[in-house]
């Protein structure tokens, strides 16, 4: 990345930062590089890392309102807010506009938030390497809140926890939804409950339930998880109430030391992802041809293990290339 | 796997299968040799693969009822059926009955139909590898029909393409159905639609807007994906319809060769997946206690792709554990 490019991205220049998350989607080897130099550039006293919270539910439950109601109170609290539209289903990425996103414009001119779709199925190591490789370079540029917001379902709604410290489960009053939340696992990545629409019917139950439920289940390392009632088409009501929970959910993890637990836990699990990703990245490209050598002509009757024994051997000789060559000069092997 | 064993799995014995198939999930480095005595032991003249048809479709449609009534089809025309239900976010897997497999008890003294919940989040390589295996050992055994149906939602409606041969997407009429059939990019994925329910009101609507949107697609290879209107739920209405598109897509993808393609590509498939499990399973353990020398104190500032290669390099290594302390010794190295 040019030098120039720095200095956009130092002073806040948003087309620099939505070029930079694309080098990071592409895997850019510059990436690091960039941000050694940002931090380099960083005064020493700047040391408050980027809240990263995830906004997860359930399709209709109106997070995308909800992600702009926060947004909205955060910029009145001088916060800057970059938003990240996280779809795992979708091939779109970039600067794709998603239907729901539209109310988000009004933001378009503040040069304090930032909105991005991170889509990009197929990428190498899939959204949530992309989307925490944005997150690491919005905190290195001191961005104060990062909304991850999850527009698929299923796994997505598991994986916000690899990015978030604050994940924000949004529900709503309506048929099933108890059983939903139940059955994908959803109270265990909770911190914050939102129940949205508050102001339908059977709302107070919702609430009810979901209290209920939480005083049975073991509290997350002396949090203990609220359950906020949201109204956030109204932009007001409830939605100071989830933004304090969510700043209480920050000072918890600080005064506890989950904090740093948690960027050392992620920071683990990205680089597995990344060592996985690689190793998938080699096999592919040596099976592409067919791998004559290394599958059998019936695939019916093929041991998958040993053919991936043998993927891995050569992988290792690969890693190992300069080391081998210079180990059989010495042996005289060839 | 003990010789017993073997017997007992090629006699058919349900409980003998239901345990192979926790020793695959286990992924028993005894199982490669399990599968070719399994191989050896078979009449040379049998040489007809097992037809696996995926059942996918959003929760509600009656994907377990129309599996049922498939079930009982098949069993009249003397097939033997193996039904893996698949639930990536279920932590259970083997015995676990799930609340609407119910129904399937029906069959529970039939030795001819063989009955398992593939769950497991968490396993290695995920429930993919383990139904994967699983769909090879029923091959293996010569059950001329495995139905794989996905219980979750999301990813696992798009890994349903890995196993299956033929993919039958299940819809019902009912609002937001077909925006949601698009937004899954499931149209891809089905080789034959079934609009279930189809006694509802907006039946007909469902079909024929299904019918419209895949004359606009390009059709898979030579196959037109034919819209099936059922009623599971009476156990005949449009099942037989079904049957006879399932076997009749199976009969195409014989004609066409795109059957042994496709069990090659998934073999390529299957083996990428093991060498990634296998690349993140030793990073995980590299990095469990905490791989101080590996991550910066910092996290924030750590570089993610310069960790990862540092534990690539162990990994290399380690698989040529044996190669280099040979080399070591040979060039007076220690």
């Amino acid at each position: 990345m040019w030098r120039v490019e720095i200095e956009s991205l130092l002073r806040g220049e948003t087309r620099a930062l939505a070029r930079a998350i694309s080098q990071i989607e592409a895997r850019d080897p510059g990436v690091g590089e960039t941000l050694e130099r940002i931090w380099d550039s960083r005064p020493q006293s700047v040391d408050l890392s980027s809240q990263v919270v995830g906004l997860t539910g359930p399709p209709g439950s109106g997070k995308s309102t909800m992600a702009d109601s926060l947004t909205q109170l955060w910029r009145e609290q001088g916060l800057r807010v970059a938003v990240l539209a996280v779809d795992p289903n979708s091939p779109f990425t970039g600067g794709a506009i998603l239907g729901d996103r539209v109310r988000m414009q009004r933001h378009a001119l503040d040069p304090g938030v930032f909105i991005r779709s991170m889509g990009a199925r197929g990428h190498l190591g899939g959204v949530s390497l992309a989307t925490r490789g944005a997150v690491r370079l919005l905190d290195a540029l001191g961005w104060e809140m990062v909304l991850v917001e999850t527009v698929g379902v299923g796994q997505s709604e598991l994986e916000i926890c690899e990015v978030a410290d604050s994940v924000v489960v949004v529900t709503t009053p309506g048929a099933g939804d108890g059983v939903q939340v139940i059955k994908a696992g959803i109270t265990e990545i909770a911190d914050i409950f939102a129940v949205n629409k508050a102001d339908l019917p059977g709302a107070d139950r919702v609430t009810r339930d979901l209290r209920d439920m939480l005083r049975l289940s073991t509290p997350k390392a002396g949090w203990k998880v609220p359950v906020v009632a949201t109204v956030a088409a109204e932009g007001v009501t409830g939605v100071r109430e989830l933004a304090a929970a969510i700043a209480a959910h920050r000072s918890h993890l600080e005064a506890s030391g989950e904090l740093s637990e948690r960027l050392r836990r992620r920071l683990r699990e990205e680089v597995v992802e990344l060592v996985s990703a690689r190793a998938r990245a080699f096999a592919t490209d040596l099976l592409a041809g067919g791998g004559p050598e290394l599958l059998p002509e019936d695939a019916r009757r093929a041991d998958p293990e040993r053919a991936a024994d043998l993927v891995l051997g050569k992988f290792h000789n690969q890693g190992l290339g300069a080391d081998a060559a210079e180990l059989s000069t010495l042996t005289g092997r060839s």
